[in-house]
């Protein structure tokens, strides 16, 4: 069994994602989960991009975690004295090795980045610091160059080396021969992979393959234009495929580790992205969700759990019997043979019609079928909102419940929150309904785009999700609030 | 050369992506640009779904394109009706493979399974249809059973031959081992992948160099779970590192497909997506700018032309001089090395407080530290909102323009379409500024979360974007309409 280190860049390579700025607290809540799921190595930055990433930088020294914290530098005097300045364990020193970055990007000699990374390697050195030695746009390099640097560099001293596919150009047979060629002096390498080709993860694990024991990625792989390899793709491949291979990674922590960096970053994941993704481990089409009742791993190919996730069956127009039996089920809603033709009828006309058929749309629709008078305990008669750029957001409703008006008003930071709010609290006499979420999804198009607003409610130990989707979110999100309500109290009652 | 076919199933796996449903005319619109890009085989749906699935097919079907219209079914007499009743070319008859599949999800045997398959190949080229055979599972499959399938398959007739990995648990090693195995048959061999550990595309190119001459792919790589092998990944792999093979896919209409099937699906993609995403050729970090802008190939692996895209240098906390000056000389603004520097000191600030810098919040900076006084043309004095349930979402404003006062009135679908119609019409005795583009962040979190509305505003030929960040989404709107607007006249009066 070989042990691979893992060596996170989440917070350096992965905050130079076009757009993404971390602030000190949101770096040092990403560390320490990084250093809670067993990264061996944090790149916490590059000390000389600014005086707040120095500061970051140091605060995550502090922490004394268990893994190594690294800083980036170039092969220059500033950069390797800003991180000494930050007090980091090593640093990862960066070399641009292939002609094209040494005759265009810096217009030098690889004569000269020799020399100078041989000075700067013995500088890091002296001042105590564990050397990472990483070949720039090696994958693009002249073999021999880089071998002649990696010699002299760990006779010197460095303590790694690194070589990276910085534009994503390498494919897994590449990166095995290119790997093979460069594993063999006598210090752990390393293999750095970009996304550029949706290659990255089978390219790192060739290099592991060829004989790297460490390997450089981000948490939901993002960096540099399509980004690093993912850590959470490689880290669960390799336990599930390549099993001579282990990594410290705790995989149950995987998936909250990941939500934490979309949140923080901001960069929000597809729902279809591997491992993390949202739909990773949901099942639609009826064959699927037939099979995975009947036995998970026909479509499964390893349990959710093992992620610290749980498996979801959605309900939409390519369910089949034995998932909308499952949905139905866990609803508590009992039902013949025709009604249930009838509802999963309902259900693929929806579909036909483009809808996504949410929690409460299914119970509406089952209840259409089972002609089950649900009467609304709340009924909105009248929502006003007043907003403007010298208002403050004011939202008035009259609620209907048990026959009796309710009038209410509240203010907010914008009109939506005025408006639940003002809805919260009318009902709050009845029943103290906590907004658990409150998502929309991202409005593109135009002003007059329909507006999904999908929210979850929860009433003691009831959690629901409902749906809306109109052009004016104000009155998407209270009709979605309000139905949700609606369910959550009748089934308090049943 | 060997050429490869492309069998897209974004309208059938894609489709089955938990909550999307496309209705009638955005399949056609689908199905319409998948053809015009060059794909073999479209497979328009699963023809037993519902009846509006049929209704989609037969559209398709309709069309007469250059592309070999599919549908998928079961072994199973009504699925291949269906098939038949849409006036398909051809069908992909998914024959579930592996033991797990055949016992716990069938509850059938090897025997019924084989039988079952030839009687409905034949049944299927009675009835003329091209078939093409695909085994379920067949990464968990035994291959002497997938042998002896396949064998007397094309003894009786079937075009083409399957091997679906489809809960994604091939790795390039194995794929291609697996493909080795089955290409012998004299009929085309394809590659169906899915990409649950992020391997979906490494795997599609095994099994191709294995000897499979199609692959099944989604745009985007939607499909169940974490998806299918994206369509453009494998194409643009192809052409730029497996030059022996060539497919008919037109390269630089990747990207606006990527953008259709996103909007129609409503998948949106996370910006590092690969080849499509929006910061595949995005730079922000000096190191990487400067590169790029001496010679675009050391920071990119192919030009963003070839996939009719345009690289974008994003100014962030990382970004370095060279990238900035870039920028600034984009925006026409002059300064001296001090300026400069004082430029770049400001940019990192905000980075540092983790703040995304825009076109117009560089404009702001420079203005600000070259002492330009940007006299704005514009000021909002004052908006108001009406909006609720049983109202006409109504805004009136108050704008000054060159230091007259101008009301205006408008109503929309919602309140923020309401405001930014009002606030259109105020200007349009001045200029005649279109909302080109207008995108809202996926909004998580709190009803008091902060809301990130970025537009796009053009004036003759001049467009820039905008952007404001605010819990109210009204205000927000707004604000980032008047900052385009204003840096829009500025410019015109340059």
């Amino acid at each position: 069994m070989t042990k691979i280190n893992v060596f996170d860049t989440t917070l350096r390579d992965g905050e130079q994602t076009p757009g993404v700025s971390l602030t000190l607290n949101e770096k040092l809540r990403i560390a320490d989960k990084l250093d809670e799921i067993g990264v061996n190595v944090i790149e916490a930055g590059s000390a000389i991009t600014s005086s707040g990433e120095r500061e970051a930088i140091k605060s995550i020294v502090k922490e004394n975690y268990d893994a190594e914290i690294s800083s980036f530098a170039r092969i220059v005097r500033d950069d390797v004295d800003a991180a000494i300045d930050c007090g980091v364990d090593s640093v990862h020193l960066v070399v641009p090795t292939s002609d094209l970055h040494i005759d265009e990007k810096l217009k030098k000699t690889r004569e000269h980045v020799f020399n100078q990374s041989m000075n700067m390697i013995e500088y890091c050195i002296d001042h105590g610091l564990i050397v990472e030695l990483s070949a720039e746009d090696g994958s693009r390099s002249d073999v021999e160059f880089l071998r002649n640097i990696f010699d002299c560099a760990v006779d010197i001293g460095v303590s790694r080396t690194c070589v990276c596919d910085t534009v994503g150009i390498l494919t897994p047979e590449r990166a095995y021969d290119l790997y093979s060629n460069l594993s063999d002096f006598g210090v752990p390498l390393s293999v750095h992979c970009h996304n550029d080709f949706g290659l990255a993860v089978a390219n790192t694990i060739a290099g592991i393959r060829a004989g790297a024991t460490q390997f450089h990625s981000t948490i939901n792989g993002i960096g540099e234009r399509a980004g690093n390899a993912a850590l959470e793709e490689i880290v669960v491949s390799l336990k599930t495929f390549y099993k001579d291979y282990s990594t410290d990674i705790k995989l149950d922590q995987l998936y909250n580790t990941s939500r934490l960096v979309a949140r923080l970053t901001g960069v929000y994941l597809q729902p279809n992205k591997s491992i993390v993704g949202e739909n990773a481990f949901a099942h639609e089409s009826g064959i699927h969700a037939d099979g995975v009742i009947k036995n998970a791993s026909t479509y499964e190919p390893i349990t959710p759990e093992i992620l610290g996730r749980k498996r979801k069956f959605v309900v939409g127009k390519h369910v089949g019997a034995n998932g909308l039996k499952q949905n139905l089920d866990d609803l508590n809603i009992k039902y013949n043979e025709n009604q249930f033709d009838e509802i999963l009828g309902k259900i693929k006309y929806l579909g036909d019609l483009g809808k996504v058929v949410s929690d409460v749309d299914l119970q509406a629709i089952a209840d259409e079928v089972l002609e089950i008078e649900q009467e609304k305990k709340i009924t909105l008669k009248e929502l006003s909102i007043v907003s403007g750029n010298k208002v403050i957001p004011t939202a008035s409703v009259k609620l209907e419940i048990d026959n009796n008006d309710i009038l209410m008003a509240d203010v907010g930071v914008g009109p939506v929150d005025a408006a639940i709010g003002a809805v919260k609290k009318g009902i709050s006499d009845f029943a103290d309904i906590e907004l658990v979420e409150y998502h929309v999804d991202a409005i593109t198009g135009g002003t007059d785009a329909l507006i999904d607003v999908v929210l979850k409610l929860r009433l003691d130990e009831q959690i629901i999700s409902a749906r809306s989707t109109q052009p004016d979110i104000i009155n998407a999100s209270v009709e979605a609030y309000l139905s949700g309500a609606n369910r959550l109290l009748e089934r308090k009652m049943e």
